[in-house]
């Protein structure tokens, strides 16, 4: 079954932790009721309560498409927040770190700190430029070797796409791919074990053409492509 | 001594009530250097730790020129928020309503149970329509009737200007005073014992041409003018 | 009953006639149904086909709030377009002159003919000088006496706003009236006989702040407060 | 003879088979003047009624750079519309499928539909896939394969464009070809038979660059050197 | 005689002093055919090289709609500037300044030099607080009676008009005049002995809406209907 | 040591040969200090100034990346202008055209006989063409070569890249290079031995999106780090 859960609801908008209980309090209904959620941001610390309501089991592999590994320990003294959630993650046993890869890393917001924590932790980092370097296909054997079969999230962060095609996010960083390249990324993830999707940072008053948003729902299209194949597949 | 502070130290981004704290801190020490603070935004909550810091000793009055009275007991569940502050100081002992009054009032995203707390507390709330059909020297006059010779503050949201003028701001209402009405409003106030004031609410990315910028830096201007002449007067 | 009757079904948009009929048929079947319309445009041809729907049975008055009479007798050689719909509907016992009222007419998008046509059949014409010349207060008593008790439709384009508050349409005219007067406008037209009302050609592409939506919204709201009070006193 | 010839004079604007007609009229004698047509557009429905006007001896061939195939039975009930053109094209013997060739096709605004009738009546089809995966080159060689000798016109769609370089448009597609992949794929058509070319589907209010308009006369004057190669040729 | 001269001529683009020599000599051939011009800017030191052309025989009267006195000694080292025109046509005796009115002042971006030398030279200097107090009726007849029956220039300067109607433009201040009263000021100058005209400092890129556009043009319209009236009454 | 030289002070503005002047005398502060500069332009004329500070002792080498050549001999009549500055640098002998290598060069905005001579004095002029064709490490390899050992200066004209990722700027040429080749191409620069850098050209009121601002930024970022290791190495 598809269908359009509609806004998660959240009653506690000014404490991001208590924020975060809310949602991880809807996707466990989601989770329970054996449905893969496709999720549209939102900031990337959804992540983190997306993970503790569907990870709860065991811990899953992750595909992250993004100029940042959001693997920080702390933003502005915070441990919870947009920079952060895939280390958090992994600390609460949620994430795999040896079936995680990070692919469009890259700019001048990230810091050295998140970037090691990745590398050491086992995650598996594609900067831009041995995206560049190596192209699409390689990255998409990469990727798909490193989840394997077990259980795999997908999340596509709308700054990993140079912001010449996405202006409207909050952290650009130029030098990104293309729409094309993350199309063909995407296609390139066919019959991988999904257990969910979303696309985040997406921020429209920043992009008067609205072009961001009609990238945004490609991609969004192009993973509930890939979601419903899965879900095929297991069946 | 007319200076530049600078920015005010935050350094809990992400827990509101704590910023507040740290925002308080920084205005007791201006406050008790015998500095007259005047404060650019931010959104509007900045008024209540602000008020903490100037206002402990007793109760201030205040000119509020704005679309919303920001009189609510919630929103979204928090009682700390930019629709709340001048509740939270009136319960607190730090606003005195009888002594306040709100001009520009109007538009869609007012709640009636802020505006009837502020009229049954008793502020002097002037909707636009007053406004408008009493003219700028009416409305002036019954300003300076209401707060008198009592220590006063003076706030300026950007968005008691109509959004034609000024629409970099998060929650535009339509029908609003013109920039030389906010002028004319501005200057009748001289000669007032005022001991503080701000501008607030500007959001420039949503304003490709930046005249909200413009607008939001003259209305400070002609506070600064009206803060110096009221501490030589003070002398 | 208030509701929303969602996108007018419209099979033929490539022959502007069919396109009519189309709408017509929808509204007829509102009509019937006992439902005083309220629409949103669409260009300002929509009148004719809606008035063909509400005014069969007796011709109806009209205050319409535009930059243009729109009483051409063509345009570019075709009779049905935005420019001639009220022309049209004159000619077909649809709307009654003497009971109509022009207000805001102005700009170097006009022809003389449509004025004159608009003037001989016995339309009040009210230029954008007498608009300022007499006050918003004047233009509501002669609006008043001129439709009566009879059943009246009220009709606003965004174009009579001036294009500073409102540019997001295709036919702008400096010089134009504020939110504020048109608001001030519509809420003296209360306890009128209204059978149907509109806010049309609104184009948002041309306004990238959004200001456009926002004005055309909330004279939405005003004219359905009106369209509803009016309804409650039928009964 | 190089020159302009000014505005395509049209007298029905509001009936679109009869705007048709006079815009095959006026290129009927362009076309009796042996005159090569070099068009801007203006929706693509144009090309039917150039092609009556300069393929009514013998079919045409055709390179069709564009993101979708205009190939449909009908739009929204109608036969003559945007995106009906080349299939009404082939009915009327105006066009040759087996000569024709179609470029950059490609995302979510198409019909599967027109996809099928393009390859079912012979015209070649290259999917943007097949487009990157290839090469400009490739690309190159397969469309002077394809046209060969014969009388050809070359029809550009602004839209075949990816719209972050060119989003002032009716129907954009995320991930299109770049402006200088458009430069070089036209410079590699030197010394074909053309009898006509265009660039269509231009609408700048979309894009508060500019951008859309440069890119849109760059290909233009690649175009017209294109045309007056092949005048040279053919003399 | 009406009609378009086209651009001026001008050779010397790197060295305002030569660039206004080119100005000058220009309008000197219109000026010695007998033609009176209207000019768009351009920034406002474009008036210094007109007055040598046409005012070289008596000093002219000056009407003068602008948000600046344009009366500074110097801006930045420099004398000849868009700041400066009008003292330095004082000083060369083209300028009459006990018939020159100055309409419209205000803002930030004066100086308090310029205001001094603007009243001491003996301009009437009508400030926007004056403006609005007395209203447009009461201007026009000061206007009127300050440049009386000798020769007069009126100058348009869209910076007169406030930034939310014309933000295309390069010194903007707030709290100016709105087009429909710059209109009803034009209006009430007719029949004045008029010997030129202008609009400057319109600067499209700064305008997303391009309304600024159409303020200028409307004001240039104005401005012709006065001239040709006064050419004709001349005669 | 690195430092930010603030803005360099321009006294005569109105004048470019003495702006000129202004800039030459704050660069030779500069050089004399043994400081190497980075510098953020104003358009390219700077160039030329810069030079006559920093290649006073005998002829610089230059890598110029830009869609012009900046080699006109004059420009609206003309020698000083951002079209010429190299032109001028050869003939002062402050530039080695045969250690001079131009990359991207394109466009319609361009003169043949810029075009010419360039080449006819010796400098490698790199072809958008070539450019793509031979792909960056090709270019790369070329730059060395020709700039070899001795004193190189770096500039970077930001309409380089192709205006869909910068189109805040004065002359767009579109077909240009990405910001992903820019970065990769000063990255191979590494090791050389640099003099100086700039980028230039940056206009950000074109730009709604801050864009141009961002690839500026990181342009200048990336430079700073060759400039640096440069220093690093003379040691």
């Amino acid at each position: 079954m598809i269908g359009d859960m509609g806004d998660v609801p959240i009653e506690h908008y000014y404490q991001i932790n208590e924020a975060h209980n809310d949602i991880t309090k809807f996707y466990k209904q989601v989770h329970n009721a054996g449905v893969i959620p496709l999720s549209i941001g939102g900031d990337h610390s959804i992540c983190l309560p997306i993970f503790r309501a569907i990870a709860c089991d065991q811990p899953i592999g992750l595909i992250h498409i993004d100029a940042h590994t959001d693997t920080c320990d702390e933003e502005m003294g915070y441990k919870i927040t947009h920079g952060t959630p895939f280390r958090r993650a992994i600390e609460a046993g949620l994430l795999d770190p040896k079936r995680t890869i990070q692919i469009g890393i890259r700019g001048a917001q990230n810091s050295e700190e998140g970037w090691n924590y990745a590398q050491e932790s086992g995650i598996r980092v594609i900067f831009i430029e041995e995206f560049m370097d190596k192209g699409v296909e390689a990255i998409i054997r990469e990727a798909r070797r490193i989840v394997g079969k077990g259980p795999t999230y997908l999340t596509f962060d709308i700054d990993s796409i140079d912001p010449a095609y996405a202006p409207g996010t909050g952290t650009p960083e130029i030098g990104g791919i293309s729409p094309y390249q993350a199309q063909s990324l995407l296609r390139g993830l066919r019959g991988l074990n999904l257990v969910g999707g979303d696309v985040v940072e997406v921020a429209p008053p920043f992009d008067p053409t609205g072009n961001t948003a009609l990238v945004a729902a490609t991609m969004i299209f192009e993973i509930l492509c890939l979601l419903v194949e899965s879900i095929e597949k297991r069946k």
